[in-house]
């Protein structure tokens, strides 16, 4: 790994004076300070927040604790969702990190956030999370090269890549109105299943092959004016941070509808994200190189090829995915954890993505999301997807209490988890991605068809 | 075609007091008033009017000159777009569609707009006009069979059509950010062109292959909580209104970028739309039955069939393309139309496409706008974009000035219009959506690869 510039944002003695902030294993010391929006049953109204520990710091409040913050970043605040924070830019929210860092060390003097801690400071299990965002654009890439090779290699095994996959950071937009916050459930969609033989109708009905796909989200800072492509060069500095996100995924509808315009109804019934955001500026020691390209694989074109962004732009996230059963649930035994990843397998850097999305000219906006693609690695157990890691169904995972999954049934639920550590630094993470399979909506069928 | 109940709203008998209305020729008569943003140099805030012949009847000052618009409806006229308005769900814009009709009425007597018309009218010349809704979703079906066969011709003459076309309506999720309002300038996108041969690599640079997709859009009124599907019955009651819809594409790019997940750069550098939203009620008259299914078509599954959408789904709009180029423009030349279609030629209905959008819970939200996809027709001369009827560059239009186009040049602006014509009502249209096509950005591209 290269050396990273250490500010004292990353200082690993320092500490909070919120005592769990500074337990080896949380996601959240002040080391971290991911923003999201919570609201709480005293206080409904959605609000930002910083997570420290096993609490969250309440921004808006706090702004008016300290007399550092720029007029702008007050401002922005004061609003429900952090689309006006991010559109201000990396530098601003810099400064914020930095600021909320200040509030929140063990060592500082005359704190007023420490003062007014009961005021300022909730605790988190009385936190309702909010999406981050208004997000009015989801754009999922396909920037895992192990997934995009065992999927196709399900399909097309003599030949498992796209021809275009080392020259094109392959893209589809997604729906927008469908990313939720992952918490709560996710409702087994109907659809169109595809035919038994060629030529015979299609099936309709709940789907039958219902999938996760373990990926990394995120969100834009400033964005740029439609027909203003954002290079290469400067395409990280629009990141202001990073999350996890399940691309819920209907296997056996994409099938059927993918040919020719791509995924639709298969992926639009509902993705779901870790309800923080982790900083850009968080991040810096766990960047990584790119993922190293073999012999034989092109250089990227110019206008996605930048010196810094392949020394540096990729990201050392070890991810998790645990399942829990209903059954699992009833005999008190805890989520078992049935594979891990890693996002520094991803073969496009979040810096070739956001060259790559605006060379034509499309304009990001501030707080759009944007997917990495599922990001599967090397071994068996780091294939990210049921449709991957079961060969399509075909070899179940078999849990320790005896059930089998091939896909997911109604009641299961599947959280991600990330975190980054290394030497030197405080380990950081993601917090929680989670989803509980709700049966479908059969009434709404029935009444359709009667 | 079916009966229509005929209500005051499309009296051919009725008559503004604003006599451009009253031209047979005009797209905006009294029995039309579509929607639409706009500002003025003296005010420049975007606010929401109603065409009117060659007038603009500002709503937000009007909604002063009323007692009987209801309180929901008086507070969505005060935004900057139609989200709110839409939002109220279709009895409500019936309503304001119905008193508005009432002010512009030549006969109505101790009329406040007539009496301070030179307040309330703007003339059309004098306004800016906006996107009408802020687009927080846009969809764009594949629903124009003809156009699926002459494009699939292109690639698998064979076997033109999907095997799923005639089960599935097809579509994909579209850049919401990029969908800009019909009237200036499309920004020719750069992008990675196919490899001349199978195994060498993309070139780069402007798209050479730049083409136009003639479409109709809709808006969604009330829409969906996610996990409810809309049944094919309600479906129609939750459009607002209609327009106009270019989908400017990239041919080269999408050919190389395309497989597996669809189009993505080459569509999300711009979508036009024409400023004025024809509301649903006012299409009344001009409903026709879905397009007749040969037989051996299978008859669509129960959630996407509804007899009342059998007989009455169709829309019958009479099409056109118009070219101009810089060549034609000096020589003050008029725009030449080169193509005529109808939306009678779409194989899915609007509603079945929101009966089919929604079927997996996926929540459609007011103001989100939907393609209908290409609308060709079985003439040759009926075929909507520049890849059918030159197919695909080897038969190119030749104008009257000798100028040839297989594809679109720097300079070319299209134009689409619409309009509705049935015998004993009044003709409508759907004003225009134009864009002139704008030079590569190079320097950008200049300034990255040096």
């Amino acid at each position: 790994m290269t050396k990273v510039r250490l500010d004292e944002t990353h200082d690993p003695a320092r500490r909070s004076f919120v005592e769990a902030a500074n337990q080896a294993n949380t996601d959240f010391p002040i080391q971290n300070l991911p923003l999201g929006v919570f609201s709480t049953k005293s206080d409904p109204v959605p609000r930002i927040g910083v997570a420290i520990g096993d609490h969250v710091l309440d921004l808006k409040k706090a702004s008016g604790a300290t007399e550092r913050l720029t007029q702008p970043v007050r401002d922005a605040l004061q609003e429900t969702s952090l689309n006006s924070l991010f559109a201000l830019g990396r530098t601003r929210l810099r400064e914020l990190r930095r600021i909320a860092g200040d509030m929140l060390d063990q060592g500082a003097t005359g704190n007023q956030v420490r003062r007014h801690a009961s005021d300022l400071l909730v605790s988190a299990d009385e936190c309702t999370l909010h999406l981050p965002t208004k997000v009015a654009n989801y754009t999922d890439f396909y920037a895992g090269i192990y997934h995009a090779r065992a999927a196709g290699a399900l399909l097309t095994p003599e030949n498992p890549l796209p021809p275009n996959y080392k020259w094109v950071p392959i893209a589809y937009h997604g729906r927008a109105s469908s990313v939720q916050v992952g918490q709560g459930a996710v409702r087994r969609p109907l659809g169109q299943r595809p035919p038994a033989a060629p030529g015979t109708p299609p099936s309709f009905g709940p789907c039958e092959r219902l999938d996760f796909e373990l990926e990394m989200g995120f969100y834009l800072a400033s964005g740029n004016n439609l027909g203003k492509p954002i290079p290469i060069a400067e395409a990280s500095k629009e990141i202001a941070g990073f999350t996890l996100l399940n691309d819920w995924s209907a296997r056996d509808v994409q099938r059927w509808e993918m040919f020719p315009l791509g995924p639709f109804l298969s992926k639009s019934f509902g993705t779901s994200v870790a309800p923080w955001v982790v900083m850009s500026d968080a991040l810096a020691p766990f960047r990584v190189a790119a993922l190293p390209r073999p012999e034989g694989d092109p250089r990227p074109l110019d206008y996605l090829f930048d010196g810094e962004d392949q020394v540096r732009g990729g990201l050392d996230v070890h991810l998790e995915v645990l399942l829990s059963t209903a059954q699992m649930r009833a005999a008190n035994t805890p989520a078992r954890r049935i594979l891990t990843s890693n996002a520094k397998y991803l073969y496009w850097t979040p810096a070739q993505m956001v060259a790559h999305h605006t060379i034509n000219g499309c304009n990001l906006q501030a707080g759009d999301l944007i997917g990495t693609g599922t990001i599967s690695g090397p071994s068996p157990a780091e294939l990210s997807s049921m449709l991957e890691f079961t060969s399509a169904g075909t070899k179940p995972v078999v849990l320790p209490n005896g059930e089998q999954r091939g896909f997911l049934l109604d009641g299961d639920e599947i959280t991600f988890r990330g975190r980054c550590s290394r030497d030197g630094y405080v380990s950081i993470g993601f917090g929680s991605c989670t989803g509980r399979i709700a049966a479908a909506e059969i009434a709404s069928l029935q009444k359709q068809v009667a």
